[in-house]
């Protein structure tokens, strides 16, 4: 991903380096992608009738992740109490696709990776929010 | 919209009305296409650099209109708490974007409309979200 | 929905009506909702191993019709090729959700109501491409 | 990104190996990051007005990419048709995009970035679509 050429090379943001906010634009986009894929997949096992609430979170997660990657992609004006309430949002949507992927996780390899990524985007969601401040 | 027609007939919602949320739902998208058009709209006014600001807010107000819209669409399975917290960010959203559109608004019709639209959808996902518990 | 009167404020369409494009826009908004709740409605069914097709086939519809009323509420600069494309893509994943939707409808009334909100924006999509030469 | 695994652990897709639709995939998120970035970075330049119709094309180009980006990632069902066809117009997006940044890109380096990311996945969606086949 070019996010963080994106912002070094942003007027607004030129020079101030972010590590926190990089890595939570790439992770939400990331996770965006890992939780659409994880649904789909999980509606194409046969015991998708157990799949049902794993579904349901990674869908949740993923509309949540696009929204706080686009968000956190802007730099020009101001928007931070906003940007701050979206990223504890989507740092707990993570967080509760992270356990239900986790309780299908031996069964099915798609839901550990995608444990892995909402588990890595909870936390980056909640770096960059503090790093708001 | 077809947002009340889809919930009455949904299998784990029927039977149950929740006006509250049809009117959250209904709100979040049209905010959505509201604000995607505000910002356009500033965005080919002359004095498009004193609209700056108005543009990111109404960016980020239309990212959390489109996925709170989508995530409160859904009854299958259970998600309360983060729909909760994503309704609570989309509150905010909507309530700097209607203060910062207010601002426009005697110069720009659209500005105004979108202040209407904005805190009209505020409240929305406010009783929503109150109506969730 | 406020496209109507966005769109008639707008800096760059003022004095210019064009009702196709007003449909097309809130077509795809209400037919993004609609498609988002039916893959819902579905995955809630006792049945929905019948049902993986229709859910595939409603959630990219729910795609393209975000994507498509966002681009189509636009009209500051031109980007009309562009556009026409995703038009005519949206209208062919609104007739193909329309089409498996309506093998349902007798079952499922979420799945009818789906199908007549998606063959209407199909036409939408095509009357506001057709209205853009 | 976790493309290329979550395709590799998906059950209608396991052991098919296809590198073009993984790259289409990972190209799609990429360019609607650069591109949300790229039209927000234009927002935050001087020369603002010189800019516009830039910024038009980033944020078209953002929203088709993000819902190819999604689309491309399901393989339970089929849709070869519809992803065809929105591929197609991805590539429309991506290209008139590039068009528009390289004329930008000796004055901003986002401009620059954006137009190589734009060109990538436009190459990537016309690659994947010919794949489809």
């Amino acid at each position: 991903m070019h996010a963080a050429q994106m912002l070094s090379t942003h007027p607004k943001a030129k020079g101030k380096q972010n590590d926190a906010l990089i890595r939570c634009i790439e992770s939400c986009y990331d996770c965006a992608q890992t939780c659409t894929a994880c649904a789909d997949a999980c509606l194409g096992e046969d015991d998708v009738s157990h799949l049902v609430q794993c579904i349901r979170l990674c869908s949740d997660c993923a509309n949540m992740c696009a929204a706080v990657g686009a968000m956190a992609s802007r730099q020009t004006g101001d928007n931070m109490a906003v940007l701050a309430a979206a990223m504890e949002a989507c740092a707990k949507a993570c967080q509760a696709c992270a356990k239900e992927c986790t309780k299908h996780a031996s069964h099915h390899a798609h839901c550990r990776i995608c444990a892995e990524a909402c588990t890595s985007c909870q936390k980056a969601c909640e770096d960059a929010r503090d790093a708001l401040r």
